[in-house]
């Protein structure tokens, strides 16, 4: 049995516009910005959680990738919910090392990520069987 | 003063991917979809709640429209939350009788519309002076 939940909503936008919409977002949800800007090695900056612990995220995407809204399932077993989901009729794009970027059948990109939430993963996160 | 939250993340899909993506966020989320489908006049399905009333929902877009996910800022008074974010960078993309739609300073889409989760929008929402 593992358990999975939808527990981050991520805006990608490339370097180009990066900086302006960072800046949109963190005023339009009433969040201050990260000190920490976005780095190739860590190209993620949180904004203010939604209820519940979503994690609301900013992603500084490369500039072949049109900006966007994804969204993460994170899960206490990646293997096992990639499985799920493809099971769904999800397709992978992309298996990385820790985590996936697949597809839904329509070819909206999500991703499939390790526990992000913490105790917020543990009170909402749906077992599957 | 205003009030104003991200109240709704919806996934959008063309009518030639849509019940195969309902099918399967319905599945990847754990929630039975509505037993009545989206129409021209309400292309809206709702799926399971986010903790705290944040809604997840699909919608049936126009053939033009690429597949995506997009996030709607529900308010109190929708003419003072578009001219809060026009004032923070946002640019107006179709201003329809009773919300708009409107682009991030990187062009990702959003929209401004009335209300939608009731009680918990009372509970999340933030007061804009």
């Amino acid at each position: 049995m593992h358990r999975s939940r939808i527990g981050v909503v991520l805006i990608d936008h490339p370097a180009a516009g990066y900086e302006a919409s960072a800046d949109f977002w963190a005023g339009a949800s009433g969040s201050p910005r990260e000190q920490d800007r976005p780095t190739a090695e860590h190209p993620y900056e949180s904004l203010r959680d939604f209820p519940g612990g979503v994690q609301l995220a900013l992603q500084r995407i490369g500039d072949g990738t049109a900006p966007r809204v994804h969204l993460d399932i994170e899960t206490d077993d990646v293997e096992a919910e990639i499985a799920r989901v493809l099971a769904l009729g999800a397709s992978m794009v992309d298996r990385r090392e820790d985590y996936a970027i697949l597809a839904d059948p329509g070819g909206v990109p999500f991703c499939v990520v390790p526990v992000q939430t913490g105790a917020a993963f543990d009170e909402h996160a749906t077992s599957w069987p």
